[in-house]
């Protein structure tokens, strides 16, 4: 009776009937109809709840979002949804408060986004997806609050280390080479670029379509300040590779990057700074998925991501160095 | 970054936009809005589905169950539906189809039914659902389908046997005195009661509420031809005692088994019974529960449920061998 490989999952705390009842009362949303724990996300336990005033998706942060940046995420989503961006929107309960706390865990109330990921983008949703961010970031642009970046380019660095030589097990000569790669990335990271709040993490995952439209961007927890173009940079490498990660889909870059230029127009220093950043976003993901990998028992809580999709891809970019390559 | 326990999931196959776009395309149901994989039951993979003609759970059988089982237990649902019985209803395709295949696996698409399950039932909840027990057992009796329960007293020694010794790991004492209750529950499990289609597992977990009324019931997969009387047996398990499980609370067994016997009164036979299918329903979650936690890791895919809780009730239940401790 043991089972096979889990894909997905995140109910890490369980609600009662009860908790959920006097959580759900202190809202103008009537009775909660139904309750299920969904597979959503692998930082946080996701409920969607159907109540008689509408659908939510109620989160409860588990201690890997840390709770001071708390604040900072319900009010940049509240900000952006007010300006039109389609993410999720914090409700806010009779006291006007939106972060609150339910089965010993911060939890907020969101509205809920229909729409389904797409597993294999077309560059038509590279496209769209493209505008969507560049709307995001224009929309970011007055957001009052600030969080640094955890995952910037200095972060990367004690990931690898904690790793070491254990790099190897993932492949043979990953060691050696993620160390040179991390000595030029450090050297050459641009500073200077025009910067705001970014996703840092916008994967096909934390997009909604219905047909060729986005009607959801979800998932703000890794939100921060950094480069635009670096944001720019994480979704070509999420969206717009050929499904063997050796090589990148032009089409589908050319798609991405043009259909955000035209919304917001890349300076000379950011498409000059664009393959180098292209390069560190593949580290970045590069250096987590290695440091999980290492970290998590296999066949244990969460289906693991395999790191060498984007060493892959880091080292694709090492070879593209200008930014005509990208379709800028 | 490695997670704590996990309380509930159940994703075990991934289902692609693609993959679902086409399967959704047979029915006619309307394009799909939203689509989520939902921590519900330890036996399949459940997603709950929005789409323009309305909400769905599609269910992804795994091996646990056996796919020579589905057509009775779609057939079931199909047929309780039918007559009043609120439990999920298997949607047909187009071709007039219920059972397909999706992913590789065979699946289903239900009515989604609203309620949200209790975790300590009230006295008033434990009447509520002895009446919907007795109108499912009413319901059954003229299915034309019938199927051998695999989780009757037969089934029981064979798990043990596996577990052996080993029980004494989860208490000790526990291996010796589970052969001699098996021995005794052998030698006087009764043969000749009223039989037909039982739900056979209907946990509070299996019943959806809203308010006080019963507005689902759910998972029929261990659903068998047994004793009817049995299958409220299980009931008073999971549904009246107390929270420590070493006593009955006879205000709810009473609400339960009073409220059944209004909707379908017990025969003398199956009264006189009753202490003994007690006693045999709390070994038979015994049972499974000890074979899953010795075969289980600790800490791995699934919560794992306490053999013993099941263990001080069948030892209640030794000590109360008249109808007239169950309220009959």
């Amino acid at each position: 009776m043991v089972r096979g490989a889990v894909v997905g999952m995140a109910v890490y705390t369980d609600v009662s009937d009860e908790e959920l009842s006097s959580f759900v009362a202190a809202y103008d949303i009537g009775m909660p109809l139904s309750f299920k724990g969904i597979a959503e996300g692998v930082e946080n336990t996701n409920y969607l709840l159907h109540a008689e005033g509408g659908r939510f998706i109620l989160t409860l942060y588990e201690k890997r979002t840390k709770s001071e940046d708390l604040p900072f995420f319900l009010g940049l989503m509240r900000h952006l949804a007010s300006k039109g961006v389609r993410c999720p929107m914090p409700i806010v309960d009779r006291q006007g408060e939106s972060l609150k706390r339910l089965a010993g865990r911060p939890a907020a109330m969101m509205s809920f986004l229909d729409g389904v990921s797409v597993r294999r983008p077309s560059a038509e949703q590279c496209a769209t997806v493209g505008a969507a961010l560049a709307a995001l970031h224009e929309a970011s642009a007055d957001y009052e609050l600030a969080r640094p970046n955890a995952m910037s380019v200095m972060a990367w660095r004690p990931l690898i280390a904690a790793v070491g030589e254990r790099a190897d097990e993932v492949a043979l000569g990953l060691a050696e080479d993620i160390e040179d790669e991390m000595a030029f990335l450090e050297r050459h990271w641009p500073s200077d670029l025009p910067r705001g709040v970014i996703h840092a993490d916008l994967f096909p995952n934390n997009v909604l379509f219905i047909g060729k439209q986005v009607s959801g961007l979800i998932d703000f927890y890794f939100a921060a300040n950094d480069a635009y173009a670096y944001d720019l940079a994480i979704c070509l490498n999420a969206w717009c590779f050929e499904a063997d990660h050796f090589s990148l889909n032009i089409t589908k870059a050319r798609a991405l990057v043009e259909s955000y230029s035209k919304i917001r127009p890349l300076a000379d220093a950011e498409k000059a700074a664009f393959p180098l950043l292209s390069r560190g976003a593949a580290m970045r993901f590069l250096a987590t998925r290695l440091y999980d990998w290492i970290n998590t028992p296999p066949g244990a809580l969460v289906k693991r991501l395999d790191p060498v999709e984007y060493w892959r891809k880091n080292r694709f970019h090492r070879r593209m160095m200008s930014p005509a390559d990208y379709g800028l």
